[in-house]
């Protein structure tokens, strides 16, 4: 299969080489033209993923059209805030490129302001297209080192069609499980980067394993509940796209929302830890979206507004997490 | 309040400890009389519970019937294979005592052959005595530091009386929440031991987060499904005793458990890892007894099975591992 991806960062660079690997013919699509040109001259990621060789037949591409030809799976790996102008400058070239595609989101988050999620956006772009959703425990570095892995792959593209893409996505190493639960896996994904800037101010206070696993224990609960109220399944939330990356994205190493959270707590501004990064601290911005979701829709979701406090209202971290420890004794379910 | 801590290994102390600085008066008993005579020359538990000082009004108890004398509640802090006998003893000296205390236990697992879990094997051996059981992600070294830790009771006796047991057992570091689903959280503390060893399986092989993160989703999975045929609540499974214990114990420093998964991986024989040590790995003796009810019941559990092939047929832990992984694709739920 010709698969594209669109968006360079280290998931959609870690994806093409699994893709490559896989045996596809694989097309990765910079944002900006520079960093193709880099890309294409070092042969290496070293701003996103360093230490990944990208193959001579990883074709990097410079322009949308080409690499929407014949091309049956395109993975769109921006943030989220980068979906829509991505998805408006594929939809101008998809007639002539004269494919029907599954489009499959890797962004975890609301659209800010819309606060619509990445397949709602898609939806107004791409309207007709088939789309889905990839989530769950995976850093990328893992992925790309081919370290095993199991993700969800969220469609409601027809049987067959969901099939044959989680069948192209799959390799010895990736496992990808198919889900009809479509919002489910996008806020499972988007909300476990909320909990996981919590967790890492568990782990700058020092509070320990104890207090981590209790909170992240309530976390789950709440983006349940949450994620119930917003349309999604239950299932889905136990799941590899709810506590499977709530999981590695608060225990590992790698998570840029968990680090975020821990210098925070040990005492760095907001603004210090967002100045000057190239990667994008996607539970920042989606714990303000799903706060004003809560506010509107008044679903009472204690950690998530803590956590919102903290970055928006410059609550204490450790006063938020005393805040939402000393609740009242009660039973536990 | 009066309370008595049968059973002076690092959980009891921990727990002990916690009791005084909640106020109360605080019997500790170890099973053995030289480890009594030990604890109260040293005043710290040097074997399992080293670098705590034990405060000169924790008493050491020597018998059972004096720390039974108007005692509102007693801790039993054994290992499971020793609860029955622990049991008994505290039966003959009940009667002369004349006290009614709450009885909770601490042990996680199944007796072994008759395969019943803690509150049955107290039914007979207690008759007609409250009981409950106490689970949740709690290292005792952190407990005992006083670091912030959250626990479920989980009773039977009526209202007032759990009400009356959690607010003794509570305190500003210790919070503990009620639940009534007894047999759910005996289950959920006795099975994360098994699947820890899966998680120290996961680490020993050196398999990466993202591997490892869904073994974890499996294993709740497998936890859960396998608790509710048990008799236990779905919700308990996702709570404290599950979850949270299966967290903490799967991605925390400290458990004995992972730790043996850990070696076991690393081509360390099963006699080998326990041979001469004096701390019990409860994970070992629970994982044969629970794949026994899953063959008698007929419950598919293959995560246990694979765990059980490794520790009791010399199955080679990455083939037991590899043969979980490779199961077909499919719907993830």
């Amino acid at each position: 299969m010709n698969v594209s991806v669109f968006g360079a960062g280290a998931w959609g660079t870690a994806l093409a080489l699994h893709c490559l690997r896989a045996g596809h013919a694989v097309t990765l699509v910079p944002r900006r033209l520079e960093q193709a040109l880099q890309l294409a001259a070092d042969r290496e990621n070293k701003d996103y993923l360093p230490g990944f060789k990208l193959p001579a037949d990883l074709q990097i591409g410079m322009e949308a059209r080409p690499a929407l030809m014949e091309t049956g799976l395109v993975l769109l790996a921006c943030p989220t805030r980068g979906l829509r102008p991505l998805a408006e400058s594929i939809a101008k070239e998809l007639a002539a490129a004269g494919s029907a595609p599954m489009f499959v989101t890797l962004c975890k988050g609301l659209e800010k302001d819309t606060l619509l999620a990445p397949h709602a956006v898609l939806a107004q772009c791409l309207p007709g297209a088939a789309t889905g959703a990839l989530s769950g425990p995976s850093f990328a570095n893992e992925v790309a080192a081919g370290k095993p892995t199991a993700v969800v792959m969220a469609t409601t593209a027809d049987e067959q069609h969901a099939r044959t893409v989680q069948q192209a996505l799959s390799g010895p190493t990736l496992r990808v499980y198919r889900s009809t639960d479509v919002i489910g896996v996008e806020l499972g994904g988007a909300l476990k980067n909320v909990y996981a800037i919590g967790a890492g101010i568990c782990d700058g206070l020092g509070l320990g394993d104890n207090a981590k696993a209790s909170f992240l224990t309530r976390a789950l609960n709440e983006m349940a509940k949450l994620g119930l109220r917003l349309g999604g399944k239950i299932e889905t939330f136990y799941g590899l796209g709810g506590f499977g990356d709530l999981v590695v994205t608060c225990t590992g190493r790698g998570s840029r929302n968990r680090t975020f959270g821990e210098e925070l707590a040990r005492g760095k501004k907001v603004a210090e830890l967002l100045e000057g990064r190239h990667t994008v601290v996607e539970g920042y911005g989606a714990t303000a979206a799903f706060a004003e979701v809560c506010r509107r829709q008044k679903i009472d979701a204690p950690i998530l507004n803590e956590i919102n406090a903290a970055l928006y209202a410059n609550k204490e971290p450790k006063r938020a997490l005393m805040d939402l420890m000393t609740r009242e004794l009660r039973e536990e379910a």
